[in-house]
């Protein structure tokens, strides 16, 4: 795996980088335009759909977010969900610029129109890297023109890492699937590894199938899984400028397109998109700055599915919980507190809670059967399983962070001097 | 000043305990129960004020809260705001233990008033420390009936320093203010280091004056200064279990007691006091874990004071934010992602940013005149002053937290364990 992050490979990354299916329909090209100083590194990625292809997206709520993310949105809406282009800057989020920002996304954009003959609102740009740094109006688009006639079939691994910034490791994942009696692929990459805790899409994230999918469905389907697995994943409770989680469907397999989100050929694809998905997000987690540990957090019994996940959240981006777990400290207590400070309903007394199978409190208070020995052995490993059940009614989520250690500290005070 | 933490004395800490003013009618007698085990310290503190002492207090809205705090509420509720005793345990919090728990309170309150010859109603208990370990029923109470002849005037840095957890310094702050042309006293103590965002009040804080007022006069004041001050605060994000500001007026500096909160006499007093809360809570931020630096958090030009408040605690509980200023990184754009991902109403391109004097951000981007060296400058010391206009409304809010170092990650990995 090329390395182009300084940090050491997070120990929770997975072994190497996947087998990834061929996606018809998908040309793509990367290109180094400097913006890591002193770096040689890919900072430019530009990815190509054929006439026909479909999207649909998700994007932070952030009321800071960057042009980038508002035009991706606008584009989407006016232009019905149509896409022929894809550019990805890395090294400046470009949010926060004002003016100089809008300039650089006007000149990006006219490139892609005039090189690809599509119109406005099927051109899709992001940007991720340092917020409030204005970059020169025709940086990208220059990139852009440069390297077009070397688009071709991706190199995925060079593709996922040209869009890492602290990242670690190169993130990827995908699945062949049946759809309507047809072989489809369906291909994701990601990046991300703090300000992580999405809220309605995270960092930057593309999924492309050649599926034949009309806009309505790769809307439906990305916002329905996109709430069940980026948006329930946290690393520090940060909310970036630039989130964006896009779905391109080239329809290059062939077929008819599919236009109802809920037909029911598409239950094995929706499945695997799913998988594909959550793969995704948890590589964002295992690769969390400074993380040495991975955890998953269930709560049931909660008001309702929206409070469970408060509640989970408020367990998941506790400091106390995370450097607990990083100390391998079955500190159930801490829990327990994080539980109580939301403004979720919770009955103290019939609240429970287990640290893998080990049942440490039961309705209010510390389990019969608790032993430290063994919640201790729950909370050692890489990977950390806890579950609460608020006593409530019938509010069930589950999100995954990752342990709080001094290597975030670290990174973070060392990110951007 | 006396050590009870093994950690070293925060960089932050003040030079040295202050000189207090004798506050009449206050007796006060600390004890070691043996609850830290293989430690010589003090736990227990008893606190005895005469017939006729008013009180009032504020305390967590956790959910998973203690049952001492549940008592205190409903004694104030019941009582009409009188008190007699105040029993503090430090070494186990009584939080998440059941029956338990009760057993413990229902036995040191049955000692108290048995000792004092007072209601129910008069007695208010506090704890801290570890959650969801169950303690005898009759330890607190046995320590309060051992001691109770020892019971004389307080010697106030022991006292401040009985009611420490992870507390690297004693905090205590008083002054002596004329009311109504009396010299009155006031002084507070407060323990307070992780588990730090006061959702109510915030940990243990007990104020103390000889002013003679009456329960409802107490119960306004702590309450509308508890929330300029105390809940203004915060280390880490966690709100904890047990947090109680209680209020006590023993009315020993003579003169009829005043009954309106908004009485023009109080005018010097409420001053008074709100300058001891906040040096107390000050204090707190300066003992956070693991901290080096203060940040002042100040927002203006939001929708409404309530919603200032909820973007300057989005900045001041940001990882991000707190990582920067620890490494001393101008990162301004941390700080602009931190005001974005509340929900709260922004106008981004109205957004101002200064750190210190120094103007970072102006109406949606980086200041014509921003200097790096500048803005590093503002935040290399030991205070840091941020403050942002969301360009909305006239809604003002000031917050004070600390930095977030591996300090906070070391002490959180090994304080139970």
């Amino acid at each position: 795996m090329a390395t182009v992050s300084e940090l050491p490979v997070s120990p929770l990354a997975p072994e190497r980088f996947p087998n990834l299916p061929k996606v018809a329909g998908v040309e793509a090209v990367t290109y180094s335009l400097g913006l890591y100083k002193g770096k040689v590194r890919d900072d430019l990625l530009v990815v190509h759909f054929p006439e026909g292809a479909a999207a649909g997206g998700i994007f932070t709520t952030s009321s800071t977010r960057s042009d980038d993310v508002d035009r991706c949105r606008a584009a989407l809406k006016a232009g019905g969900g149509k896409a022929r282009v894809l550019v990805v800057n890395t090294g400046n989020s470009n949010a926060f610029t004002g003016a100089a920002g809008i300039a650089k996304n006007a000149a990006t954009i006219a490139s892609a129109m005039k090189l690809s003959g599509c119109g406005e609102h099927e051109v899709f740009i992001s940007a991720t890297g340092v917020i409030g740094e204005p970059l020169p109006a025709h940086i990208v688009s220059g990139g852009v023109e440069k390297v077009w006639s070397g688009l071709g079939a991706p190199d995925w691994e060079k593709v996922a890492n040209c869009i890492r910034t602290t990242d670690t490791f190169a993130k990827a994942a995908g699945e062949t699937v049946d759809l309507n009696r047809r072989n489809v692929n369906i291909l994701g990459i990601a990046k991300g590894s703090g300000m992580i805790q999405p809220n309605m899409a995270t960092t930057l994230n593309y999924m492309f199938t050649d599926a034949a999918l009309a806009p309505n469905v790769c809307q439906a389907l990305i916002s329905r899984l996109g709430d069940l697995t980026y948006n329930c994943i946290t690393v520090d409770s940060d909310t970036s400028t630039s989130d964006t989680l896009l779905f391109f469907a080239t329809g290059a397999a062939g077929g008819e397109p599919i236009h109802n989100p809920d037909d029911p050929r598409l239950e094995g694809f929706v499945e695997a998109m799913h998988r594909v998905l959550l793969d995704l997000a948890t590589q964002i987690v295992r690769d969390g700055e400074g993380a040495t540990k991975i955890i998953e957090i269930t709560v049931e019994g909660a008001a309702s599915d929206a409070s469970a996940k408060v509640i989970a959240c408020s367990i998941a981006n506790s400091p106390l919980v995370k450097t607990a777990i990083a100390a391998s400290d079955a500190n159930w207590g801490r829990v327990v507190m994080a539980i109580g400070k939301t403004a979720e309903p919770v009955e103290r007394d019939r609240l429970s809670l287990w640290f893998g199978d080990h049942a440490v409190a039961t309705n209010g208070a510390r389990a019969a059967g608790y032993s430290e020995a063994v919640a201790t052995r729950a909370v050692s490993g890489e990977q950390v399983f806890i579950r609460a059940n608020v006593g409530v009614g019938e509010g069930r989520a589950r999100v995954w962070t990752c342990d709080l250690t001094d290597g975030y500290v670290k990174i973070n005070g060392a990110y951007r001097s």
